[in-house]
């Protein structure tokens, strides 16, 4: 058995974003030299998520605007410790903050549209997902 | 440490359906020969979902009622592309997109109650779910 | 390769409730003896669930009224059987009923404030949960 760890990180500019980080996993995996395997991609922050689904601008906008309905910026109990992010714990609840992606023959045998993406509810400081990869 | 990789193909006749997929998956997991280990199930396709829930019919359709109450069809951006599935999406999100089962003795080691469907939000295609046992 | 299996069970007093299971899960870590590798924590009981987040009063009480917002308590198809949980089952649904916690150098590699949270959606019952650990 091999396994191979690393963190990627993040500070991005906006408090939301979603980054695509499919060529970032792909690289660590080829990286990994394991062939048959699982990779974890799990966001280590609590406000902020890892989303698979499509590259397409619409949707990704569709998402956003989705989580504030059901996660809206409001007046958390949360926030008598002087934090201000509520929201953000709840979408990264509704996101996931993790996926596992099977490594088959070397490569992430993902579906024809799958991408892997970062999902930030709560940015502009630095920020770690761990991504580990078990196999052989 | 062995591996065992297959897939499952699905063509529902319906947009949205329901398969319980229990069965197929102890099946994989047999002729993998792992005896402890952990099985991946997850939907390749960005509109579709798994589920690890109740095997009762009146419980089924609750699930897509709320889900649609809270990922409803609508107008979304993602259909300025000419799709019109953008809450299949959003449904895919909210039942999440995958489950990893563990392996113990050589079967699935699930709950008493616990069956594992996959969960179709734009069916009348092929799609796949990929079915990955790691372990020994 | 190693694994190793144990349960964590739960009796609640209370219908719902929330329980911070992260030591519970690193005792059984530090003597699965694995250095890198896998642990899964999974609810095996239907109406409950596993939540990665931060350990703070007030954000827990806000999870709990944020669930029974977007799945409340109502008058589910489920009851026909009998049963009254149909809300339960929508909520570990939201919450996502396991995760998979990353091994690295013999413990859990978990972010600064990640806590592992069982959470109760239906208790006052005997429910168990799984932690497999697989990894070397």
């Amino acid at each position: 058995m091999k396994s191979f760890t690393d963190y990627l990180w993040f500070q991005t500019p906006k408090r939301h974003d979603i980054v695509n980080v499919t060529d970032d996993i792909e690289e660590r995996v080829s990286k990994s030299k394991i062939q048959e395997g699982f990779c974890l991609v799990s966001a280590m922050h609590i406000t902020a998520g890892i989303w698979v689904n499509d590259e397409e601008s619409g949707l990704k906008q569709d998402l956003f605007e989705w989580l504030e309905k059901l996660a809206p910026v409001a007046d958390y109990k949360h926030h008598q410790t002087g934090e201000d992010n509520g929201d953000a714990h709840l979408k990264r609840t509704l996101v996931h903050h993790q996926a596992m992606l099977p490594v088959t023959k070397g490569k992430l045998d993902l579906g024809p549209w799958e991408q892997v993406f970062y999902v930030e509810f709560d940015g502009r400081r630095r920020k770690r997902v761990v991504v580990k990869v078990i196999g052989e």
